[in-house]
């Protein structure tokens, strides 16, 4: 059956296996301390054009986003996002697990606006009984959102520029960060990122590895002790060399930015495909993610051949759908979705 | 200087100190095991006609929804809230501190619509990846609200029911119920409240006390060890009688509800008297709190003579400010406030 | 009946309930900010000889516990404290609720010896798996004990010695502070706690009042928004009047330390009282709590008459009881006791 | 260079990468609804002839013992186990962090004795104040410990017994199962451990997979909505097929029972060379792990050719350390160390 549900359907990308069996039999060191991590941290810095940056490697995105928030927030601080940020509705409430408030600002098409960001800042520090309420003490975007939108290189430098001038640190969860800045849309760089943002990481699980984020530090505000942070989280590998691999194989001649490319070229394809076939778009994106209005009838005899995932209802006749390329997709698998129209 | 700031300024009603004279050095046993709670206990399951309801005495109104709320949630449970709830907004974080998320939904004029309750319901368990969500675990009301407002029999009765088909609790945050249970314009007893809600509370500290709020559950819901939990959240005071005296004063011969109905009939005086002198208010409020629109030049002088709170910009050249009276609040002094425009 | 069970078993200083009727109809504002609050952190400030310590008012012992340790620790630190420490054991599991280990050392009669915890703390820093562990992030004491022990001044200089040698807090859990202070055997100083000390606290709740406890930061370690930390954590009175005029009063004329002083003495007349009597103590206790080896059946018929604590079993036929006098201790009852011997 | 270090220094095992290479480019579904996390269930199953026990995969040892306890116990109750257990002292206060207490109980060469256990319930059930302290909600044992110990039917059928009559339940951390279960002198079988335990966890990370623990309620208390929990604590990986396919690889075929296997012959015969060689043992472990006392200058020598664990100081001159084997130690790497000796 086709399926084109999300971008973690397949396993790694076949280089990454190679690598686990040709170092399999070496005798490393454990909890990130091996070779491999350090040669990916290597790597990844410099993609980053950041050399002074602290990197850690995670397994998974909630767990990236509630180690990261739990161990920047002060007790007193909650997290300033948009409504529809992973961290605000999708992750079991693992943010508020650990102690702390998602403090929330309006979405548009999944970004927040640095008009609504100042706002909120301002309206908190203005409010005489502030004392009495969570304080914003981070703020989060991803990029691309949930919606595969992407923030313009001004718009990051903007949102930068509030967080900075209220002290408090900006991070970007980049769970599908290879497919924004491979977009042909874009005008966003990872070395902007690294200097705009405080800390972000760059998405491995979507993005050709088996599981893994590398947590980029690099805006000088490591956590104190982050290893034992980590640890006291769960989410210490013993071993290490399962993320150090993976990403030292992402970051060595460009297959993150390669295989990136290919799931947004393969995008490409199925959004140019799908609009001669007359459908419409829930909205424009630049991404690997498309979401797509289907008449509900049309839905149903769909989701005999393929899979994609639900999104929303649009009105009583129409619902909205999402199709995800990866790194994996295959062209000849979107020609026969396209057949499909 | 006069002051309409809030309804906890003065200390407590004088029959209070009076029986804490009386009883003093009596000797009796800690932790609310006391022959005073133990009669406070008895006359309020009686009040609300709820012979099997346990009753706990806490000191404070956030200290009691945090307690309440984290002991009677699951791990993955979250509470719905309106956005304008206390616990959404005015806590300090303190349910998400425990571990758990406010699940917003919109307001009107402090309350929640039960079509907004529903609807936030049913998407939550129609929602495929719900998993991946907090769950909707138990409804927070406050009556009054934040903005003074109350809920009708009718809306209470429905919103019970919702949350019964949905087998959840339903708490209301009773921190000014004295307040509400007097209000000429509503149709909702004490009984009622019993009967509807699984727990709630009957709020001391505002209501002629010097601390203290009732915790009732009258929906045999209690949380096992539920004094345990009490201790493990820093909120058991070893002098339990400092609360059971309170509570048991304010429910002999009927105290609580004079000394609220006064502050009802002092801000009807005022409301009446505000209105003649041709003010606008922001809303209806049917209890202890008055919500004005001065205009800002208006607002600047009166603060040379009088105490208000501040709630919210109106517009340019607008304030919304609040007035409360209280069980303490003399006819003089809202003569002499009158006086003021 | 009799009663020795423990030292809050009666109200408040009559001097307390005075003021609170002297000053009940006055309106001042909320939350810790009224002159009475700020009347009474002077003088403590005064007594303390420590002019720049941050004076903060909670309700009882084990949330002061609770707030000061989770407010000053950081998220990869326990707090070492004695294993018959309160906060090791009899506080519901309190501490750990916030988040945090309690790292226990040997006790002697409830003390700590500076060598266990010079111990304690450089085998952590010595391991080298230490990042795999809690870190030492502060030292907890109480004085006096949960045995009625005290510390000599040498000895608190020496463990704050190696506190400040580790760059983390000391901090005195000062429950019973008054009592630990008017013994006759002991060489410290309330300013000398200050001193050695990071932050403290003055028992109230066993000292003579309703409810309270006064938090001393005297070491330049206040938590950042501290205020906020104490509300998120359900603590902070809307009255905060209730605390302030307590610690005004019993900061006022030495009160505080005179009422202390009748507790000691009264147990030093009990002391000898019962060593005439033959009885044996299980340990020799300077302050209000008496620790007694009484043979069973004695117990027994003294339970008739009188109520006490038991604390543990002596052996087959002895237990180990304890009585405790206070403030409101007449001597009377203490020859009443006796003649039950 | 040699490396006796641990048991987690190589990858996995070959049949894992192979499987990992031949389903890389399946598509399947996500968060462990793929049919390699079921197969593996259905196999695992039938090892612990307990076909109605529900089994999750984690990816590590402390984020499953953190899951596993925060899931089951009530807020008010901490985890009972003995001082040396990994809970206690060498997960980062993983456990305190998710808010409970480790009520430490006497070890045993790691392991705990049934007296103490009982004595431990009982003397907190008797106590008068127990409800000031964190109630014993579950027992936890490692097996085997972490000196390599076993516990032997008798002692885990009594264990179980004492839980069962307090109806808590028994929590059975395996990290190095295989190597306990593979034991020459073991008569503990895998059913048994499914039989007398409610919950406990197969080990792979330490036993031949890259990352990865399986769960297994065989108790009928799995927590409602476990995976929310999981995807709460940050634990739930998108590619569940990386846990499935590590889990069904390794339980078919008998593999994870013949590496295993090996890895105690290689115990086995390390042992007894050293034996010859005139070593002394720390204590006698019938596992993979094996501790020497070394004079602290052999110790150094030995240092600069092979990598061994320090366990801890012996006395002045003397020094315990481990040697571990493992699924990947070769013959020959025993043979060469024991020519350093």
């Amino acid at each position: 059956m086709l399926s084109f549900e999300n971008d973690y359907s397949e396993g790694a990308h076949e280089k990454i296996l190679q690598r686990f069996m040709e170092t399999n039999l070496e005798k490393v060191s454990g909890y990130g301390s091996d070779p491999y991590c350090e040669s990916a941290k290597q790597k990844i810095r410099e993609a980053c054009e950041c050399p002074q940056a602290d990197v850690y490697f995670l397994t998974g995105g909630t767990q990236t986003n509630a180690v990261v928030i739990s161990s920047m927030l002060e007790s007193y601080e909650g997290v300033v996002a948009a409504q529809t940020g992973h961290v605000a509705c999708h992750e079991a409430g693992a943010i508020e697990y650990s102690g702390h408030k998602v403090i929330t600002v309006p979405q548009y098409k999944g970004k927040i606006k640095v008009e609504d960001l100042k706002n909120c800042l301002k309206t908190f520090w203005d409010d005489e009984s502030h004392e009495h309420m969570a304080f914003p003490g981070m703020v989060y975007i991803s990029h691309p959102t949930e919606y595969g939108t992407l923030y313009t290189k001004a718009e990051l430098e903007e949102i930068s520029s509030v967080c900075r001038s209220y002290n408090i640190p900006l991070f970007l969860d980049g769970a599908r960060l290879g497919y924004g800045l491979m977009s042909e849309e874009t005008d966003v760089t990872l070395p902007m990122i690294a200097k705009y943002c405080d800390v972000f990481y760059i998405g491995g699980t979507k993005v050709g590895a088996l599981c893994g984020e590398a947590v980029v530090f690099s805006g000088n505000r490591t956590p104190k002790h982050f290893l034992t942070l980590i640890k006291q989280r769960g989410a210490l590998l013993a071993k290490g060399r399962l993320l150090g691999i993976q990403f030292d194989t992402l970051f060595t001649d460009n297959l993150y930015f390669e295989i990136s490319r290919h799931a947004i070229a393969m995008a490409d394809y199925l959004k140019k495909g799908l609009a001669e076939k007359g459908c419409r778009f829930y909205l424009d994106s630049p991404t690997n993610q498309q979401f797509v209005i289907l008449e509900n009838r049309k839905m149903t005899e769909l989701k005999k051949e393929v899979k994609f995932s639900f999104w929303e209802k649009y009105d009583g006749n129409h619902t909205v759908v999402r199709f995800a390329t990866s790194w994996a997709t295959k062209k000849e698998e979107i020609d026969q979705l396209l057949d499909l129209f």
